[in-house]
């Protein structure tokens, strides 16, 4: 997976790195976090193809500064940008959806090192345009998957005591997602239950 | 928005890179494209300052080949990928908004060839999911700007015979954008009507 100089995920070409091998790269941890993430992307395809829900990814942003036109518009020089938003979003049954997808291997609660203000920003205003807003958290050392609304998180986030959610929490107040052969991931029927 | 070196606007430029090589690009278009994307993406900013909605756009996916990590996560190798859903999405009184943003110098028509299958096929799913999706088309000669409800492009895509939406539909069936001072294009007010 790649990462930032910061060690941040970049997750969209995490599929490609497991071509390239690169010393900085935890295959291993990245391969966890890029398996969460393609199992999301698979759920998506198959909600997507079965008419349940739209829900696409965002492109991480890219800063393009240099284009080499005589090789047919190669980028030859461009740096990753921080997603000020979040990862997915999309619509089921008329309303706006936005989440964001974080694995942790912690056991014990959902640290909120890797979640920055500006998406906590967007996700504020998303609640208040009267969207959908959550979080889809893999617990990897559990081998648990909860979705919890935004507005837990940003309480947590702003309360800035511990910069961690307990896993109590996401048991009192998250639904679990139930993994299936297909979708992957139906956290679009812990959606149900918590939304509709 | 990504610029390339000389502020031409990325997309129209890739768009043309297709097709044509770099001498034939024309500065003066690529600029106005990218002022009517400014324009919009001027127009979210204040729809989101202030609390009336919040569209963001899609970054333009980029297939990222070779990451130089001795200069800070360097991206070294790179293409640009065909955006197969739309320029922008996002949340407006609960509901789910949905559009492609187009200039066209054409006159009379807003022709349909830079309109992909793709993009066709993912509107249709956001409509079949109550979403609201639609145009917003500048005709740059005659100074005007309409969003068009993306069902009349999908008929005139699909039907087939002309590959053009007549001035007449947008002007008929479309809602004319105002141009402001802040904000620049006032396409809520026009959702508004068509919509709500």
């Amino acid at each position: 997976m790649i990462k930032y100089p910061g060690g941040k995920e970049y997750k969209a070409t995490a599929e490609r790195k497991r071509k390239k091998s690169s010393s900085e790269i935890s295959i291993s941890s990245a391969n966890r976090g890029m398996s969460f993430e393609s199992d999301i992307n698979a759920s998506n395809e198959y909600y997507k193809d079965h008419d349940i829900c739209l829900i696409t990814k965002r492109p991480t942003p890219i800063n393009v500064v240099k284009v080499d036109y005589s090789k047919g518009a190669k980028i030859v020089h461009a740096y990753f940008e921080e997603q000020s938003t979040t990862d997915y979003n999309g619509v089921y049954k008329s309303r706006y959806i936005d989440f964001e997808a974080k694995n942790t291997k912690n056991k014990t609660s959902f640290p909120l090192n890797n979640i920055t203000k500006h998406q906590i920003e967007h996700l504020k205003k998303v609640i208040a345009h009267g969207g959908i807003a959550f979080f889809i958290i893999q617990f990897e050392s559990l081998d648990k998957v909860y979705i919890l609304d935004a507005s837990y998180v940003i309480h947590f986030y702003e309360k800035g005591e511990r910069k961690s959610i307990p896993l109590s929490c996401f048991i009192e107040s998250g639904i679990e997602v139930e993994r299936a052969y297909n979708p992957r991931l139906k956290y679009i029927d812990a959606v149900e239950k918590l939304y509709f």
